[in-house]
C-alpha cells in the first residue's frame, strides 16, 4: 500500500519502520527533518509537507497532542488539504475525544475517511511490532487498513463504528494505569512509614493478587524510587488524565479518582518533579506521608 | 501438631479441614455451635470455650472483625486465659494494625507468643488449600508453624518481626483491591455512557494491560452489572478500608484514594446496595453518572 | 463618556441602564435584538454590531461565557476590529485567565486598552446599582473607567495592573461559594440523617459562626430544599469551578476541593438536575446519603 | 445551684470562673491540680475526685476528648459513681456522637439524667462569657440548667430532645469552620501563585460576599502566613474532623470535604507542622503548590 507517515517521535520511528519492513510503500514526514534520515535509508521517501505525506491511500499521524495533530491536518499544506477523496486518515495520537470527532467531521465533509487507531504500548513494543492497537470507525476502512496495523502491533481490536470510541478506550486505559500508580503509591507510603521494606511488600504483591507486568513495573519503579529516566513524565500523565476527565465531563460522567490522580500530578509538577516519570506520583504520595522523595 | 482453630466461617471451614486432613491433633471451636459437626465428623475435637481451644501448641483464630477477635482472646474463657506458655496464637483475621498490637503485648506480659498471619484468597481458595498465608512475628515461633501454614495455602510470606507489620501487608492488599474495582468502575461509567460496548471494552483490557485475574473477575462482574450474590459485601469491604485508613492516619500517612473509596462505599450502602458484593461500587459509579444501576 | 455596552442579559440590563442613569452617551448591542428595547426607551442608541458598539471612548462586555465573548470580539464586526486607537475595552463577564491574557495581547497589538472588571453581585445588585468590581490592568486606564464602575456599583478594587488578574480574583470568590455550597451541602446531609431539623441547624448556624448573608442564603435554600427558580444553574456553576480549575492547572495549583465540587456538579448534571440552582449540590449530597432529594 | 465543673483547661478555667460569679456554688475537679488554684481563689471549692464534684445537682465536664471524659466517667471515683439520682451531668467537650450515645445510656440506667451542650467560641470568648452552647436532652433538664448555660454564654440554643444532636451539630459546625479554612487555603495559593497580593485579595474577599469574622480570622492568618502560636492546633482538627467522620460514617452520610480535609491535615502533620494552628492548612496547600509555606 502507498502510506504516508507523520510523527517519527519515539513512537512513530519504530512504528514507519516496521510499515517499511512489511514492503508497503512508505513517505514519512516530520516536523523536525532530521528524524526521518534512519526511515530514509531504511527506503522511505521523505515527504515535504504533510499534505504530500497525504498523497496515497492511507495517512497515519502519531503526533504528541491535539495541537500538534492539528497542526499537521489543518492549512493549505495539510492532511485534509492533501488527502486524496476516499482515502483514509488513521490517527494514533492520544487525542481528546472532542477533537476525534471534529476530524471525523471534517474528513466525511472533504469525502475523505477518518479512523481512530491508537495504540497501547511503549517505544520498545513500537519498535519489536508489539503494539496493541485499538481501531474505530467505518468497518470496511479498518479492514483496508488492517495489513498496516498488523505490521505494527501483536493484536488489532475494533472497538467500534464511530472513530472517537478508540480514542475513549485508550483514554480509559491511560486512566486505569495511573490508578495502577496512584493506588501503589499510597500502599508504599503506609508500608515505608510502618517500617516494612518496600520490595518486600512488592514481592508479596505481585506474587498474589497482582501478578500482572504493569504491578511489577510500576510498582519495581516506586519501590527503589527510580523516577529517571522518565518513560512517560509527569506532564504526559496529565495531559492524558486531562483528556479523560474532558471526555467524562462532556459525557456526564464524574470520575472522582482521575481528579485527585490529576491533583497530584500538578502537584508534582508544582514541586519541581516535572522532569520524572509519571510513577513519581510516589515520590508526591511519600512527600505528602513526610518522607523524603 | 496440637492446634485449636477458632471460628469456622466460611474461611474457617476450609482452614480447618485442612488442618486435620495434613495430620494434625485439631480442636475446633465455634460460637455458634453447629459449625462444628463436618469437623468433628472428620475427626477434629469441638472444644467448649476459646479457652479450651487454646490448651495446645498453637490456637489460630480466624473471626470477622476486632469485635469477634476481643470477644474470643479476653475474659476467663479467653485465649488469653486459656493458652499455655511459650505456646503461639496465630491471628488470620482481618484485624486492625492497633488490636495486633496490643495483643502482642498481652500475650507477651503472658509469656505467650503472638503471630499475625492473614491470608489472601476467597473461601474457594481456603477449602483447596490455596490461600497465600502472610505471616509476621518472632522467626522461630513462624518456623514452629510453617507446617500448619503449609497445609493451608500455596505460599506462606514473612513479613517482618513486628506481628502487625503482617496486617499492614495484609490491609494494604485489600486496599489495592478496591482501587482496582473503584478504578474500572469509573471507567465502565464513562465507556457505557460514551455508547460503548462493557464487555469489549473489558475484552480490550483483559488481552492487554491488564491481564490479571483480579481485573477479569471485577471486570467481568462490572461489565454484567453482576453484584450478587456477594462474594464480599461492602459493609465488609468499608471495614477494610477504614481499617487501612486508622492505620495510615496513626503512622500519618495520607490516602486520599482509601478516603474517596471509604465515601463511595458508604453511599452505597446509604442507598441500599450494603448487601450486594462491594464489586457495586461500579453500581454507585453508574447511579453518579446518571445511569441505571 | 461615550460608552459601548454588549450583552443585554440579566445582569447587563442593569448595568448598561445604570450607565444611561448616570448621564453616559451609551450605545448597547446585544445578539438577540429584542433586549435592547428596554434600554433605547431609557434614552441608548442601539449599535448595529460589537465594532458599531466600540465606536466610542469605552467598550464594556458582558457575555455569557469565553466563547460568547470571543464571538463579539473577533471578526470584521468585532470589537477588536471597531475600537479606536487608544480607547478602552472591559470585560466584565466571567471568563478564563486564558482568554483575558489573549484579549490582553491582542487590544496591546492593535494599540487599544484591555482591562478585566468582573463583578460579584446578581440581576438585583446589578439593576440597583450595588455591584462589586474587581479591575485590573493599566492605572490610568482603570481611573479614567472609574465613573462608569461608580455608575454601577458600590464599590470599585483595583487588584493589579495586569488585566488577568482580576479573573483570577473572580474565580477564586466564585470557588469559595462553591466551598460554601458544597460544605453546607455535607453537613446538611448529615443533620437530616442524625434525626435533627435543617432550619433549626441553619439557625444555630446562622446566629453564630457563620452569621453571613452568604451562609443565611444558601442555607435556607438546602434547608428548604427549594432549588427552584434557579438563580445560578449548576452548568453555570460548574463552567465557573472549571475555568478556576483551568487557571490553577496553567499557575501548578492542585486545588482538591474545585476538583471535588466540579464532580459533584457533573453528576448532578448526569441526575437531570442540571435546570436547577447550584444550590443542588445540596440534593446530590443528600442523594448521595441516601435520602430523596 | 451546687454545680460540679471538670476540666480546667483553657476553655474550663473560664466557664468555671463565670458560674462563681454568677453565685453558684462550684465544686472544681481537675486531673492536675495547679489548675484549680485561681477558682479556689474565687471562691471555689477543690474537690478531690470526679465523684467528689458530681455530689451536687448538677456535674459539668469539660475535657478534651472521649478518653478524658471516659476518664473522669467511669471507675469508683467516676461521674457516674458519685452523681446521685435524678441530678444531670452536662457534657460540654466535643466528643464522639457514639460516647455521648453510651453516656446517655449508662447515665439513664443509673438513674441520672445526662445532657450534651457543647460550646461554640475560643478560650477568650469563654472567659467573657461569650460562648454559644448548643444544648439537647431531656427538656426540663435544660431548663433546670439555663442558668448555668446563661452565666457561662451569650446564648443557648436547643436543638434536640437526644442528647447527641447536640454533638452531631457541633461537629458540623466544627466541620463548616474546616472548610473555610481549607476553602481559602486553595484560594491563597491560587492567588499567590497567580502573582497577586494576599492581603489585597483578603481584602476584596471580605468587603465583598465574605464579610464574616470567619474569612477575616482565618484569612488573616493565611494572608500573612501567622501560623504560630495556634489556638487550635492541627492534630485537635483532625480529631474533630475524623469524629465528624465517624458520626456520619455511623449515619450512613458520605462526607467527601471532610475526607479531603481529613487528609490534608494529617499530611500537614506528616510534614511537622502538628504543632501548628489548624489554619495551616494554609501552608499544606501552599507547599502542594510548590511554594514555601
Amino acid at each position: 500500500m502507498h502510506v504516508g507517515f507523520i510523527g517519527l517521535g519515539g513512537m512513530g520511528q519504530g512504528m514507519a519502520a516496521n510499515l517499511v519492513k512489511a514492503g508497503h510503500r512508505v513517505a514519512v514526514y516530520n516536523r523536525t527533518r532530521g528524524r526521518s534520515d534512519p526511515l530514509a535509508a531504511a527506503g522511505a521517501s521523505v515527504a515535504a509537507s504533510p499534505a504530500d505525506a497525504a498523497k496515497g491511500d492511507v495517512v497515519m499521524t502519531m503526533v504528541a497532542d491535539d495541537h500538534a495533530l492539528e497542526a499537521v491536518c489543518l492549512g493549505e499544506q495539510g492532511v485534509l488539504a492533501g488527502l486524496p477523496r476516499g482515502a483514509i486518515h488513521v490517527s494514533m495520537s492520544t487525542i481528546s475525544v472532542a477533537l476525534a470527532e471534529r476530524l471525523a467531521t471534517a474528513h466525511q465533509e472533504a469525502g475523505q475517511v477518518f479512523l481512530s487507531a491508537p495504540v497501547f504500548g511503549r517505544p520498545e513494543a513500537a519498535a519489536a511490532a508489539k503494539l496493541f492497537v485499538v481501531a474505530a470507525g467505518a468497518a470496511d476502512a479498518i479492514e483496508r487498513c488492517r495489513p498496516l496495523f498488523e505490521a505494527m502491533g501483536q493484536r488489532t481490536f475494533v472497538v467500534g463504528d464511530s472513530p472517537s470510541a478508540a480514542n475513549v478506550v485508550k483514554l480509559s486505559g491511560n486512566f486505569l494505569i495511573a490508578t495502577v500508580i496512584e493506588g501503589l503509591s499510597e500502599a508504599f507510603a503506609l508500608v515505608r512509614k510502618s517500617g516494612l521494606d518496600s520490595r518486600m511488600f512488592l514481592e508479596v504483591l505481585t506474587n498474589t493478587l497482582f501478578a500482572a507486568p504493569i504491578y511489577k513495573t510500576y510498582g519495581g519503579l516506586i519501590a527503589e524510587q527510580k523516577y529517571e529516566p522518565p518513560a512517560f513524565t509527569m506532564p504526559l500523565g496529565l495531559k492524558d488524565v486531562r483528556l479523560a476527565l474532558a471526555a467524562a465531563e462532556a459525557a456526564r460522567v464524574p470520575m472522582p479518582t482521575a481528579s485527585l490522580i490529576r491533583d497530584q500530578l500538578v502537584s508534582g509538577i508544582a514541586r519541581g518533579h516535572g522532569n520524572l516519570d509519571w510513577s513519581a506520583l510516589g515520590r508526591v504520595a511519600a512527600e505528602n506521608a513526610g518522607l523524603q522523595g
